[in-house]
């Protein structure tokens, strides 16, 4: 946490938020009748604790534009955390990532089976998307979000991430460029469209959906170059474990790539850039800049 | 086959239109930049020789409504078909039904692997709902479509389905009601979905629209009464597999739940109604009532 240089809690307001998107998803994804382990599956993976970054994005840069926007934006700060716990349950399934814990609590897929965790996923997508279509705006703006929501997680964006880091493993000389394309899409594209869904319904105009698009894009690289050094720092002090490090040594990270000071040093000019394009748009929001802060700063 | 009544020729008629569906299917689905597997999945299972009946029920819905529609219904039937091949591809996957054929070719995850089947159906799901959310309708239009489509396929409709399929599986005592509103679920919302897809893009009214999903659901039951006799039939021919039969016994259908020829009368029955279902509301569509008739003719 930066030190406080305003009255500003980030924690608050962040717990705050969080709040405000759960109760939304308890209520969408209370299980339904006929009674199937689906609904108990979807509900169990969507609200196991994550700290709602995407959805609370969402919010924050509607609030940007537009205050007050709560009501209409919460549903949609819901429906991107539900396609975002989609990428987790398939994620951690056996054929992919192949994770018991996720938080500590026991994975979909462990909790209850394979196919469960499979078809949960898929219907919390698909829920995802249902929910957009039905928010309380206009249409043309409800097919701009979803327009912006499939463009960011299909082929083109999530989804294809996932592919090119399945391919990437244990491939040898990747190179930066291709290190940054994998992380765009597999992580940067959703992120950014959590932000512009927020300003797209609040009614940003154009210089400000390209000043988030500028800000999203920033910390969501940031976001990764400081995931990828704190696991090198994690490596660092658990020395002996040989055989996962070398393993480790395989994938192409940041701090490999660009030695560690270089790496972290990225970091905090994407941060200050992402600032600085809020503030050439005359986007004023205490709370985005904290959060770009909070993306490089956590864990320290 | 039935005997032709008029000159409309059916097989034709099916050909054409699928020709249709798959050139613009090869069109959105070309491998693309960075070229991964991914892109070569989702065109292998979505290009591997299906009958594509759901795409041609909604051109077909969309001429009985207002003829000349194909160039704008075209994405519709493709999005469809995407969709349709994301389920075929994750109900192929070891968790679910582990299936290594799929029309005398191998799956996705055999041809590829698992990992890369799991993410071509998340891809094909999202790109299916991308290309609905492009189309050259007004957007009220193209809400009204997303809606249909994601409440028939989520946990509502299709993979609500097959969970309850899943949880069926060796479980005695399943009633008719349930029987039903499983496969109700299962196939008969999107097959309905893929009717009325094509119907609202085309401008149908109310009555126009009701006409259509009872048409729709009768055809959709009717197809799975048939389904359930062709499994029966092809059980007796193959006596002495012991093992698969006593499995299969377990499994509830309606020839067992309701007797061979009771069932077969019942889809007959569907059908009949399907069709005065659309005269009823001055729908004259050979090409829907042919559809219909194939349906329970189909393998005779």
């Amino acid at each position: 946490m930066p030190t406080a240089q305003t009255n500003f809690n980030l924690e608050e307001f962040l717990a705050e938020k969080k709040i405000l998107i759960e109760n939304h998803l308890k209520a969408v994804l209370a299980p339904k009748e006929p009674a199937t382990q689906l609904w108990q599956a979807m509900e169990y993976s969507s609200l196991n604790g994550g700290k709602r970054l995407r959805g609370i994005l969402c919010l924050t840069a509607a609030d940007a534009i537009q205050m007050g926007m709560s009501s209409t934006i919460i549903p949609l700060a819901a429906a991107i955390e539900c396609i975002h716990t989609m990428s987790l349950i398939h994620d951690d399934l056996p054929c992919m990532d192949n994770d018991d814990l996720r938080r500590g609590k026991a994975t979909c897929h462990v909790k209850f089976n394979e196919e469960t965790a499979l078809l949960a996923g898929d219907a919390l997508l698909i829920e995802g998307l249902n929910l957009l279509s039905k928010v309380e705006l206009p249409s043309p703006k409800i097919v701009e979000i979803i327009q912006v929501v499939t463009s960011a997680v299909g082929a083109y964006g999530m989804t294809g991430g996932q592919m090119i880091d399945l391919e990437n493993t244990n491939k040898n000389g990747v190179t930066l460029d291709e290190l940054e394309k994998m992380h765009e899409m597999k992580t940067g594209a959703f992120l950014k469209a959590s932000v512009l869904v927020g300003a797209i319904a609040a009614g940003a105009n154009d210089s400000q959906v390209k000043a988030l698009s500028k800000y999203s894009e920033n910390i969501g690289l940031a976001f990764q170059i400081i995931d990828d050094i704190l696991d090198l720092k994690s490596d660092s002090a658990t020395l002996g474990k040989t055989v996962g490090k070398d393993e480790e040594q395989k994938k192409a990270t940041y701090p490999r790539l660009l030695g560690f000071e270089v790496a972290e040093q990225k970091a905090y000019e994407l941060v200050k850039e992402a600032k600085e394009s809020l503030q050439n748009a005359h986007i004023n929001s205490t709370q985005l800049c904290k959060i770009a802060e909070y993306i490089i700063e956590r864990n320290y």
